[in-house]
């Protein structure tokens, strides 16, 4: 559903994610992290980009970006020992030890879904964790356990609240994971403002002005100039002006914030200084509620329903949520995952720099 | 935060909030109701019109409204064997036998709560509902046993999916209610379409253009038209057009009609002929995970944080969700009600019809 900052296909080399799996794994296990961890972190970012969510996959594996300073820093610790703190039958909060938070985001949900099974569902909150790449692969974890999952995170600052100036939000994201029968599970997984950063820069690239809604200006005011707008770095929120509902996206980001931060206890967005981040994690049995059969079958109609209805004039086809980056997921598991030229070396000179082979990325 | 449709103060009587609760409870005790579920139907619709939500409150009670024609034909079931169906012990699966949606949904938010204590939270979903009201009232109920609430329910066919011609789903609310300490809770009370329906009749009422995002017409494509939009039924998903996000709200939409119609098993909305509802409840206890003091200081200083935040231009107030209702509620439990002359009359009507006496209204 979500058309994230793919890769253009004619900049793009195709390469295995089996491949592109291992040589991640070498990467974070060169970081110090452990087997089974640098594994775990290495598929969440490989799933990014398979499902084409580009903007939280490999790419942030480069010299200046996200993970890999951060760990050779110091700032993120590879290998923390996550615990829990608190908990009750269907709770607990995790410490994550400043590890790194897809490890951490990992654990969580697992920890949700282990949980889950007693009480029939269970919530986890995460505090000293990290930014922890695409939130949909966390709430996908329930699916094989035939649970729902539900996921959330803040983030950096970045999204103004409804009439305000500042940027005290971050983009938070929510992602809810349900299972299917015949149909490919419901995955939706979305951020609370109105846009990615990342569109911005694309716009900012072509030249091309950005539509009223999507980015604010210094003072808070909603402009159409891409360039303005990154170099505020004030999205605005899901709705974008107040007549478009955007005090709801704000209501939204603010739950996340709550939910992720406060509940958890690392702080909301606007007291956090560092990269320190919070989750929210849930469960559900489906079959607390309903036969797993009976309960299949009825969302397999919700879906079909929604996909077969009638398009409105000038589109072709109504989608559902995780629909397209099911359909992206089966052809680059088949035909690889493109991966920009620019992508592919910084990958590379990460490699290099930590004594990791990686000629057959196709270099 | 939410405008939502209030009555003009030159067209209006003010109503003290007591006597139009007591006279609301005598209607429902005429229409056949329990004496305590009476008094719960009532507090549900006062208090919407005591927060400002005059859209979900006692201006239903008419001749030809929702619930006295509901009661009175027999489709709501006025003394209902409300019951668990299925349990764990986080979730439980209620079975509502067709009540008035506002006592279902009390009772289900109710168990919630009870069922969160041992285990820290709890699920329940409730099946073969009705319309309830005001979202937000079920999740504040978890507000004075220092829990965060959740509330969810489908409705009626009105909303268009992205893309799509056919309003396959519902304006379906989500409401959170966080407790803090010195600030007012924080209530996020949303419908997941970019306006609710009221707003269309309003701006047709005035003969004036609606914005682009709000409505489509009966080919599903984006309308100013607020007569065309009207006769259409159908509402755009909160985003409004795909370039603002609207596969997110349509992406919400269909998760609170997965929460609430397929997980009760009743059905998603495009299922359903009738006026059943389902419904989702959760209830989360705060010190599950945080001592509730510092919990709330916490929330404090995140809702100070966005309040003392910089207005953008044109703006001389940053808002935080619920905080308008608040305002509104402390004023209007001081100096009454105000109510439509066209709301009173029909108020009086229904009294009249039942044996109820309104002369304390002011007519």
């Amino acid at each position: 559903m979500q058309e994230k900052l793919r890769v253009r296909e004619d900049e793009a080399l195709r390469v295995d994610a089996g491949v592109l799996l291992g040589y991640v794994t070498k990467v974070f296990l060169a970081l110090g992290l452990p087997d089974e961890d640098a594994a775990i972190a290495a598929d969440v970012l490989v799933r990014a980009d398979l499902r084409g969510v580009d903007s939280h996959g490999v790419a942030h594996i480069q010299p200046e970006g996200f993970y890999v300073p951060w760990l050779r820093r110091g700032e993120v610790n590879p290998r923390p020992q996550i615990r829990v703190v608190a908990e009750r039958p269907a709770t607990a909060l995790l410490d994550g030890d400043h590890g790194l938070g897809m490890v951490v985001g990992y654990r969580g949900m697992e920890e949700a879904i282990r949980r889950a099974r007693d009480p029939g569902m269970a919530v986890v909150c995460v505090r000293n964790s990290g930014h922890f790449g695409m939130t949909g692969y966390y709430a996908m974890m329930a699916l094989p356990h035939d649970m729902i999952g539900l996921a959330m995170t803040h983030a950096s600052p970045m999204v103004v609240p409804t009439f305000g100036r500042d940027a005290l939000l971050g983009t938070n994201p929510i992602a809810l994971a349900v299972p299917a029968g015949r149909e490919p599970a419901f995955v939706l997984d979305m951020a609370t403002s109105t846009v990615a950063a990342g569109k911005l820069e694309i716009a900012a690239r072509m030249g091309v002005p950005i539509p009223e809604g999507w980015a604010a200006d210094q003072e808070g005011n909603s402009t159409t100039d891409p360039v303005a707008g990154r170099r505020a770095r004030r999205l605005l929120p899901l709705g974008g002006t107040r007549d478009q509902g955007s005090h709801k996206g704000y209501g939204l980001a603010a739950m996340v914030d709550i939910l992720s931060g406060v509940l958890s206890g690392v702080g909301a967005t606007s007291m956090l200084s560092g990269g320190e981040r919070g989750h929210f994690f849930a469960a559900i049995r489906v079959d607390a509620f309903q036969p797993v059969g009976e309960f299949k079958a009825m969302m397999d109609r919700m879906l079909a329903n929604l996909k077969g209805s009638t398009p409105a004039g000038g589109h072709d086809r109504v989608y559902v949520a995780g629909e397209i980056e099911h359909e992206l997921e089966i052809e680059r598991r088949a035909s690889g995952i493109p991966l920009h030229s620019e992508v592919v070396a910084g990958l590379c000179q990460v490699g290099e720099e930590l004594g990791v082979d990686c000629g057959f990325l196709g270099i």
